[in-house]
């Protein structure tokens, strides 16, 4: 492939949002990200530093979502790597008993994290099925991030359980259905919390006297094992990914 | 437990819940059936032959999924059985591909499938909850029906594989935080095709000369495992049940 | 079925296999029960009350398992229901991380339990298809018992996970292999300690104030499932069935 | 990590043994490889080319397995990654059904598979674990190679399936003890005939019309998946990576 491939980074923060659109620049690609809000510092600074097409987005609308590919396509150009990464989830749906669950805030987790993979995705596919495959025969590559709650339905934890393991359901059906159409479809849950850049420029790390690298998913490294995915030979593609930290319990 | 406990059947059509409000009923048990249109034959017959109870009821919908549990536990009496059996796949979403999938009915197999299930789940936890455990400390069974689509991801079914998959993670979370309360929550994908009855009485199936209980799951023989699950012992509680008939591929 | 049939439990002891044993009498099955030693006072106490027939087995040989198979279709006829009961985990191999098991008792873990249920497995599936199937095209049920470590590789237990999975394995494929021929191949691991009857009549349990039924598992209550496993109609089949406590953490 | 580490690669073969020895040659390790006849063409050339060492090694056996890491030892240094690339599988065994299966042929493909994984895993952790961890806390990385039948047990593979799921479980049982002592182990299933060099130089393919990189596992590309878990970063550190081609079914 190409370095000057579009990428396009659907749910914009700190986190891995940041740590791929950064990474992407640096490989020579063309990176758009979109968020509900993207005016937020650190997507500015990429939009200074690189270049990044900032998008306002609200993923969960089939309008919104289709708007953002073809506002992406008219600036960059069709996006050759597509990266879901929106957890869905409320401050306010954390830790809840099911009995104590409000209903309108569960069927928000499930809008925003399962309905907008299904948009972000059919519109991923709609776009890399109407451009040419390329030399290799490839189309591209959908990447969608998940939670723990993908892999293991925790107590207090329904909705989002509900929410995460239907993502996953999804991207296995988009990987069965386009992968042998040249789409790499990959699924990465992330079984850990995760750093992020503070405010003041240092990282967050959970424990004392370590690093953020050591007992926290750092999300630079977690956009190399993305690269690493488009990239893949499609000899031997991975569909699931589960990162967690060395000392990570599982 | 005593057989003149309270079952409530979520999803009303001629296959698995019309099975079971017969086997339940047999077992002395008073049953309530609720469907989106509980006028059919197969649910007027069972009424008139048990007393079944029928119940409009739209299970994607709070208010009449707790509007529901109301009446019955009026008319009934708090229910200890508790099966969601709504499939929630439309015709016209099947075999789609993703890129053909109509968004609104993406989201309405979500809504009718897995959010439905979580309010039913929610309501019955709730009423389990607020009645006193029995001698052995035992307070109700929720029972979820799932498709083989929660088991594995099939391609041009992603929306009815991102449904089926969130129902299961609903249902696992649900288990591990209420069967220390003293509520078995099983969840039950059939791994095939369902027979049911057809028009004339006759029992539909799948290959010219085999029997219905063949090489279709067999609705009567689905209900005698949900009656397991609901009598098996608190000490060998099992979650999950994949059923499928012993010439099924898989 | 009749009620008549052959039982064989492979592996005896007071807990599941004393169980079965008990179990399958009471339903009118005649019961063979094979242990490396069959001398033990509940077997002994089985024999007498229930007429259970007592062979000696090392099933980890292959002469030894061939000739248990012959001796029981000799004195009781061709079994219809085989239980291998075998964890094959000695106490020397317990706990030990990686790097202190001896290789020899990782060896004997890998023979006396894997390598037995394939020669167990064999056995019983070469009876069964030498006889004719029954009216409802019925030949038999093989049940593999197994444990956590079948489902989960736990750390300081690299042997007995690499058993277990082992013998998960070959029941998943065997019973792939023997369904569609009329066979009900089950896997049940017990996610759980396990009680049991101690010396003095009384049963084991582990935390103070409960009952053995509360917060482990009840062999007698195991030993109901398989029975249901044997009686599940062949529409319906289960092949994997997890059994925990309702207070287990999992 | 520094790039003249130490690689030892158990089960040398034309496939993927041959081309990890080479990448890893090629990015600066030393490199070991042990066969049970290490007299072969292709790692003859290895060993001309880039001064691969040849060992050989009976993996089955207890003595012959640490003699192996002794030797290495002394020849190249510890190892710091450690690939066990046995398949265990015979001709004789392959596509056996249940009843078939050379019981003798059976214990062989466990002690092959299953139990030289737990000796070549035991003797790789004894020797991480004995050298100071480097700058970053690290001490390595296991890597077991598995197939298909690791993750799913496939009819008239039983033997298969019983080694390869005992392969999977101990690897399981490894990560979670090591992992936290800085010893990264990982488990790759192969899902897919992997494509070899033929004794012409071409490249062997399945499907008339596509070239091996297409329908089969290139294992040049499983070796680059197989660097990258040495070198992803320990706070995302994969425990299981699936590889399969694009085109194939699963």
């Amino acid at each position: 492939m190409s370095n000057n491939e579009v990428a396009l980074i659907i749910g914009g923060g700190p986190g891995i949002s940041a740590s791929c659109a950064r990474l992407f620049c640096e490989q020579g690609m063309k990176v758009a990200v979109a968020a509900r809000n993207p005016d937020k510092s650190v997507l500015r600074a990429l939009q200074e530093e690189y270049g990044v097409g900032l998008y306002q987005c609200d993923a969960a609308e089939p309008d919104s979502v289709s708007d953002l590919f073809e506002s992406v396509c008219k600036d960059f150009g069709s996006p050759k790597l597509v990266v879901h990464n929106i957890d869905g989830r409320s401050r306010d749906i954390f830790r809840k008993s099911i009995t104590e669950a409000d209903p309108a805030l569960v069927l928000d987790v499930l809008k925003n994290s399962t309905f907008s993979a299904f948009l972000v995705g059919q519109q991923a596919a709609k776009n890399m099925l109407q451009e040419k495959a390329d030399a290799a025969g490839l189309r591209g590559t959908i990447i969608f991030t998940n939670a723990s709650a993908a892999v293991k339905g925790y107590p207090k934890s329904g909705a989002f359980a509900a929410a995460s393991h239907g993502k996953s359901g999804l991207a296995q059906s988009m990987a069965r259905e386009l992968m042998p159409e040249g789409i790499h479809v990959a699924h990465v849950p992330i079984d850990a919390a995760i750093g992020w850049t503070q405010e003041d420029g240092t990282r967050a790390h959970r424990l004392a006297g370590t690093s953020v690298d050591d007992n926290m998913a750092d999300p630079d490294r977690i956009a190399e094992t993305y690269l690493q995915l488009h990239r893949q030979h499609r000899s031997t593609w991975a569909f699931e990914v589960i990162l967690r930290p060395w000392v990570e319990n599982w």
